[in-house]
């Protein structure tokens, strides 16, 4: 594994020379099935004639990431014949690049890999920073590593064929990471191109976890919203960004300031995100499922508390531990409001 | 994960003190069944009442090391809740180890772990050095990481209920220490005791992954008879020390000196290991399946040739870069000879 990422612009026509320049004799090829429809005239593996090429198509999403498919998977490339010098290329979005990655992590104990990453989300956020999984019955990526990419190539052509849900999703990020640094902040709301926000991110997240790989210090405020955002998205089963993006405003309506939801408006509207009805409203907020999903999230280090990341002012951001119980009855005091929260 | 582990000859009844002193509410267990029923007595966990404890029993040896069971214990702990502070212990031999390792490597993506080796192989080589790992349809040890253990606790007292065929599993490996350091073929020829040899071999391998963990560089000489031997093993369903040691003699009769066959001679009288018969006596020497389980092993780095590791004279290794048209065309040409091999 390197312990560094590049990131590196790449036109979509150019996709393929970068592939044939890896320095190896192997390429294992995990691409995303509904990806691979759309885009399959745009990698013409053909061509790559000093190389061997092994395809294995992902079924669409997150669904691919379970134990059967990584056993699947990991055992078509060991019967075709690889070796610990080949180097496995992920096409897709998020879900395709933390599956790729941990396959990449254990084949062979670990081999390199590089990511194509073909959504906003992943642009942003999924395809840096090594973090690799599969999900568990009891939650999201409960089973991975940290095996970083030696390269992540963004092709914005991609972001064209995204549905309205995936883009969102994507936006859900740049909204989580306008808190954690001004110049990203600052770049949204003067509403420069989509092309240069996406870089912003993936350089910001890159930086942060070169300096961080394992989680244990700085890296942490990149989980601003995620452990709300993961039990969100577990329980109403909406696209990550979107649970991301309640997950934040939760926080914030919890332990945050006016300010910190006026800012969530600001930057939604600079986005172009309309406002939205969150997933309970309407109905009982889900505090039993809640804290059973946030007592298995994997950022605990302790069986009766979490550290949740909270926002003093934009790009200043703070760790802090709070008891599940300190939680469970701010929850609790304040689930009137939530039924009738939009954003 | 530790970046140095730290071993230590610990007596059967200060075992469980050792896991009670880990710094963690919550120990994750993996224990050998069939160590469990003959130990149990020895290990009261219920007298740790500061930790919550939670006990995942493993198949006997090998059997465990399959994806359907890592699926099962990694499910088993996530479901009854832990965190990355968690530290799981493994008791048994280099199966229950290397499989609990790679359970510890990929839970959370990464918790710390300790060993308690129940077998001479694990105690000299298999639990020490981080290498953890599950076998896949193609070979041994396909699918796994390196993930270095915080702890080895040494308790020779496991040594007497060994088998014979588990005693001369581990002797297969002291065998190959001998060749890579002269202090413990010296030790091994006076005949001290197993204890002195023991920790002799489980200091040596971690001072070499201590500096090679990934086993880019010195760490390499430790496969001295591990590429055939895996080969052997998977063949004819013999212990993993045994099918190193003919994996050692066959690289030593293919390639070797007279002089390293008369060292194997005399490090077997020394070690009271009887003269045997190669697995393949008076039957035709498999080369076609020995050379389709050469190209799947995990220490080759192109598609055409493997490094393999040859004893110039005690302790002074050298690793080589093998074609497989090479080593076939030796095989061919060796094959009466082999038809009737001893040591």
């Amino acid at each position: 594994m390197k312990n560094k990422t590049e990131i590196k612009n790449v036109e979509i026509q150019n996709l393929i020379l970068e592939i044939s320049k890896l320095e190896t004799d192997t390429v294992l090829v995990i691409v995303d099935h509904h990806v691979w429809s759309l885009y399959n005239k745009d990698f013409p593996f053909e061509s790559i004639t000093n190389k061997k090429i092994l395809f294995w198509k992902a079924p669409d999403g997150e669904k691919v990431k379970n134990i059967n498919d990584f056993q699947s998977a990991v055992e078509f490339f060991l019967d075709k014949g690889i070796h610990r010098n080949a180097h496995l290329v992920a096409i897709g979005g998020g879900a395709t690049s933390d599956f790729a990655g941990f396959v990449a992590a254990t084949i062979l104990r670990g081999i390199e890999w590089s990511v194509i990453p073909t959504t906003l989300l992943s642009m942003v956020d999924a395809s840096i920073g090594g973090k690799v999984a599969v999900n568990s019955k009891s939650g999201k990526n409960l089973i991975g590593a940290f095996h970083l990419p030696t390269n992540v190539w963004i092709c914005p052509t991609f972001l064209e064929t995204l549905n309205a849900n995936e883009k969102l999703s994507g936006l859900g990020e740049v909204l989580k990471y306008s808190f954690l640094d001004y110049k990203i902040y600052d770049l949204v709301i003067r509403k420069v191109s989509m092309d240069e926000v996406v870089n912003a991110c993936a350089k910001f997240k890159e930086k942060l976890t070169e300096e961080d790989l394992k989680e244990v210090g700085v890296r942490k405020i990149l989980n601003l919203g995620h452990s709300f955002g993961h039990a969100i998205e577990f329980i109403y089963n909406i696209p990550h960004g979107e649970a991301v993006m309640w997950g934040i405003s939760l926080i914030f309506k919890l332990f945050g300031t006016e300010k910190n939801i006026n800012d969530v408006a600001a930057l939604k509207k600079a986005l172009d995100i309309p406002t939205t009805q969150a997933p309970w409203y309407n109905k009982e907020f889900p505090i039993d499922k809640i804290m059973h999903y946030l007592s298995k999230d994997k950022k605990i280090s302790a069986l009766s508390s979490i550290d949740l990341v909270f926002i003093k002012d934009i790009g200043n951001a703070e760790v802090e531990t709070k008891t599940f119980d300190e939680i469970q009855t701010l929850l609790e005091e304040k689930k009137d409001e939530l039924r009738k929260f939009t954003i």
